[in-house]
């Protein structure tokens, strides 16, 4: 799946990445990047809307779960359990997440799990920048539950 | 501020708590509950989107700040700093999000640190329900800061 095949999924499937204008910038098993227009993501100060920012990084992280093992496991669910959200500055302009995951050791043992248990567990780490500048932080546990 | 006001007041400033739908169902200073239909809140599995969920807690604690502290800080701005956020149970229909805050004391405190110090902050908690069954919590702190 590439960037615009993940898009059209996102914005066919799931509505609110639709109204959210969200477009996928990149998608490979290390690394994802998701961005967003400020316009439909502003609050009444016109700035970013603290509900557009815990969306992004909280789909930004499923989808880091998506691109590592919904091929291999077409039948499983993908959620996200627990997040930790911090607010570090104000976004005043289109912004953006990211995460990145190489830990090979980590994502075999999701899928060992996942076949012997049922589920495996993942924890992921998403930035979001406007601008370059850091402005929040999700720290989430994501599982892939056996339909 | 009515319901209705409110709701007109989020979905004219907020652009994507009109994309969700969102509804006012109580607002007071003690209790803000705040409603959404699952259709433009489903994922890609027609249960409830996590971004959605997460969006809609983070608005109802943000909600409870604003009847609060707007009317008499008109200028201030409130803001989430961090949130804690725990998904119990799949959402398979319309949800709400609840937040009842009655600590006048706490209140007091925000009010005096925000004169003094130029912002105040509060703890809030927030419950998700589908269908009577909790099924997402957040905890947050919200800061409302003298512009």
């Amino acid at each position: 799946m590439n960037c615009q095949e993940f898009t059209t999924f996102l914005q066919e499937q799931i509505p609110l990445t639709a109204a959210m204008q969200l477009q996928t910038d990149f998608f490979s098993k290390e690394k994802i990047r998701l961005s967003v227009p400020l316009a439909p993501n502003k609050n009444d100060k016109n700035t970013g809307f603290g509900g557009s920012i815990a969306c992004l990084l909280t789909v930004c992280g499923w989808s880091m779960m998506y691109a590592n093992f919904q091929t291999q496991f077409p039948d499983a669910k993908i959620v996200v359990q627990k997040s930790e959200l911090r607010y570090l500055a104000p976004i005043t302009d289109d912004f953006y997440a990211v995460c990145q995951c190489t830990d090979i050791a980590a994502k075999e043992s999701v899928c060992e799990n996942l076949q012997r248990h049922g589920k495996g567990k993942l924890s992921l780490h998403i930035d979001c920048y406007c601008k370059d500048v850091l402005s929040a932080t999700l720290d989430g546990t994501y599982y892939i539950i056996q339909a």
